[in-house]
């Protein structure tokens, strides 16, 4: 299957530049750049030498459209709009990793990104790629808004519990992550500039981000009612991953061995390893696995849930190809089966 | 005044060692270290040629009383007990940077440091060194058990809360605290090995750190009761510093404008900056400074608190030498006023 | 092919059960640790929980060679020399990653690794595992001493000039070689602790690093006379990596285009890559490739070559595995043609 | 005496600040910035709140000379020279800390710097102000050229050698230079954007850098004659530091014992120490000191030698503040003599 990355340039293209080149039933044939455009891929991505012999080019749905079946789009929120409309009435199958069709509500969109949403039809079309909860939708979608990165690490590491009824809505749920700095994009910035970010740890947008409304949808979906939840992000100076450790409020107690019970839902989940020493991006490097640890405390009505994630693979691209290989009747792991990176 | 660092070669007694050449009342005159006595000291510390001529010398109690007015003892825990005993009976002043003198309780000790305590009567006398709290006491003390890192961190953030009778005891204080290596001392292991700490993010001993009872010991004595209490710590692939972020249940709505008020208690403290931004380990590098940035929430009845220390400093050699100050009279930040040290 | 891993706990067997993972040809059936045989091999490598089902166990040849055909020994030096020779007794192929055979020399072997070689009669047999020099060689040898890691940075950098016989004998061949800490391996010291790494660069061992010999050995035989040569290594705080720059002395000048012209005798290699821009370890990370670009100077009788490979892959693993592959008459590159991982 | 910065939100800005906070003799009265003029300078500054009450304010010599008697501009190169000349009129010591005059030739200026030198009368009367060369020179100047970070690392390791007439110039001194990226200044940049940086190591400006006519003008004064010179400078994933290593070409053979004589001319000197391990830049963080280690090599007629200095101090603040203190008539040494920062 031949496939266009729109948006080639940065570092979720560049992942998913990375992982398409393992894959078995694909090809890339067309990469976009408006910044860039005609010069070769691998002046952007020296790392991949070898690899592709692309040119980045202009973003033209048309002529995209003869050289693709299938599209990621790997823009930054609100440019990706317009783009992912043109695709899918060019009737090609889209996976769009900006945040543009991951809320539901247009209203919920323009109030948090502060831009009109251009293609608010397409909102009910649209599935929400997060293959553990939502797997036999995605295998028929035509667009998939693909899930953000602290979404993706928070929704797997509670998802059993609020579908098993075992929140309690009374107190809030407290979700801590900290993410590799990779997930701030490539554009440099005074926040992402080396020596303000190394050897520090940044607090920020706390109680504003972005994610937190996505968070929440989702959470409501699968509790049935929307819950309290406290969202604080860290800029941590590694490249990559994400770790969210999340204090959930139960309405009941339960031991470690409840706990670990209750974490069987996810048993043939591929991607998903439960482990017993605590989670860290250290093991996941590289991979689409969310690892998920969990730990009882004193009363039992609290558990602490530690995820880790590779923001730009489980988190982005990755988590993309998981998606596509479901839109495709593929094997749901394929192309994604290499082990991790370590040291 | 003359001054020994008993166990001078790991980061503590190097961190001692860098305040005390800047402080104008006090002369180190002796530096012990069992492992490399003989040695000079810059052999150990190289970053500390040219600032001092000493040898490492053994500990020898007797000896060092003829040297020296004013005892640090920066050993690791369990080893501390005894020399601190002996210098107490030859009627030095003492700081002990170790853990063995913070909790009050010797069975209390011997359950989470599996050692007997071997000077129990000490327990009475000791005071607890947090200045900001504790400052009359540690005036007229003899032994100063210096607080650990984390619960320093911790506790000035929750104090005033707790202080205030703010505190809703019917929820968890939630405390996720990350800090920087040096925290974990200079001998080497496998968990603080390079390439298993760098591009990592490790979570450990959840709800089994020795820092938490000594946390608990405190706050109940700021609130009256027990209160519940879930920490957890985390290796953060930094050298220093220490990011606390408190998720606090208040048995009030706190809106953020009251939230300040109640953090006013600090307004004269030297060592306490209040500030807007959210707090970063960055910011206070090499200083005794402990940055807090506290939010409100949707509800109110939560505010989250981020504290942000050095962990050698505010967390061990800086706090200490503060009570060393106090202890003798002298202007409680000598010593210590310089900015730190960014990037 | 059924392949053991002697020695599998380190970075260099993980890097190896990292790669062996992806190889279509091979089965990793026996993983050896002395210090951690009965646990699992994951409880050593969380990042490869999913990927091997494998007990460590015990080094016992004999029953190794009932379950595998093909042998990776990965211990550290000196203690490897005895188990190669067993295994080639039992008539098996085996690639060595340590030091022990990779001088031809048992003198020069004890002089520099203060060790008497145990097994020199190997030492007539043994091909040295430089593919783009010995590949006809290695097609057909039972014992491959692996390179190490800074001789390969090195050695790939300066063949093709000492080999057209344009080394200018009378100067000395500058090398100044960064390397990141997992070529240190993984056992925790005092010089590899997170805190004395980071935000340092150590040079270490000038003059006096056992690499040295080696490579003196085979710029031997590259140019047919030994070169002058000066070695500096340094500890780069950062996991994988070496950057190798050489300033060569030439005997006749260069310009920039007759430097590339030099560098053509590689344009077959899949395994280097020549680029234009400085070479830099984040575009090898992960990979088999050594990256090179040379570059003219002033007078043009010196050339600067800058090499970059990935020490566990090029630098160790990776080159095992394609020394495997010639040996077995497989594709060069296969199992090793996945890009790298960036950033 | 009252002190202006002009330029003060940049790391070198910052830096001035942090060491001039600890200077017994001076006040910095205004701070400087374009672009954040009205705002406090903690703002941009925020580890250093509560050590000054400063507002930022536009750049107006006129007012700025009526309140401050010493002037550090810290602008970037080409936008610094008229400024200076400004102060200069107006009777102002001046130390300029941008690279505006430390060339002596205007045509070399405007060949590297590719802009036309606004202020040419100034070279004749300007000092090159590296106080171990120029001491007596910078006593009575009004002007000092405060040297870059390369050259200082460089022309420090060797200054003793060329102006002992041992250098061969027939051969090339290889300066091979490791910078910390503070080096790269405070506005963001590709380059220097934290995932491209971290777990990197980019060598760049091969035989460009501007640094290098810098780095030959002072040679060539020290040895009477231009030498040829190769300089590689790379960009290393840390925040401070310099370490040079220097392949020093010698007319002579020099054994260990000689080359250490000859560094014998440094002993008196404040802030260079002589050591016998290997320079590491861990050692000389936050401090104005050049750590300075040399070794011999086997056939002696080349010395290997490796320089440490902090970029931010050694490098541009410290050297600056040195400067100050030897144009003042003060002790040269006034608020720099606080031990550096280890870990």
């Amino acid at each position: 299957m031949k496939i266009a990355i729109i948006g080639a340039t940065g570092y979720t293209g560049g992942e998913l530049l990375r992982l398409l080149a393992q894959h078995p039933n694909v090809e890339v044939t067309c990469v976009t750049s408006n910044q860039s455009a005609g010069e070769p891929l691998y002046s952007r991505h020296p790392f991949l030498k070898g690899h592709y012999e692309l040119t980045l080019e202009a973003l033209d749905p048309q002529k995209i459209a003869q050289k693709a079946d299938f599209i990621f789009v790997a823009l930054s929120h609100t440019t990706a709009m317009t783009p992912v409309q043109q695709f899918m009435k060019l009737g090609k199958k889209v996976i769009d990793l900006s945040a543009d069709f991951r809320l539901e509500s247009s209203t919920l969109y323009e109030n948090w990104y502060k831009s009109p949403h251009k293609a608010p039809a397409l909102l009910n079309q649209r599935i929400y790629g997060l293959p553990e909860v939502y797997r036999d939708k995605i295998k028929t979608a035509q667009l998939i808004a693909n899930p953000g990165c602290y979404p993706t690490g928070t929704l797997l590491g509670v998802y059993p519990f609020l579908k098993a009824g075992l929140l309690d809505f009374d107190r809030q749920i407290i979700i801590d992550a900290k993410s590799g700095v990779s997930g701030a994009g490539r554009s440099p910035s005074s926040k992402t500039h080396f020596p303000e970010v190394n050897e520090a740890l940044l607090p920020y947008n706390i109680g504003t981000h972005r994610h937190l409304p996505e968070i929440n949808q989702e959470m409501t979906h699968f509790a049935g009612k929307m819950p309290q939840t406290l969202f604080t992000p860290y800029l941590l100076p590694v490249n990559r991953g994400i770790l969210t450790t999340i204090y959930l409020p139960l309405n009941t107690s339960l031991s470690q061995k409840k706990i670990d019970t209750v974490f069987e839902t996810y048993q043939n989940e591929t991607f998903i390893r439960l482990i017993k020493e605590p989670s860290n991006i250290s093991s996941v490097r590289g991979t689409n696995y969310c690892d998920i640890s969990a730990f009882e405390t004193p009363l039992q009505k609290t558990v602490i849930i530690i995820t880790a994630i590779d923001n730009l693979v489980k988190g982005a691209a990755g988590q993309a190809i998981q998606n596509m290989n479901l839109m495709m009747g593929w094997e749901e792991s394929l192309g994604l089966s290499n082990p991790g990176f370590f040291p």
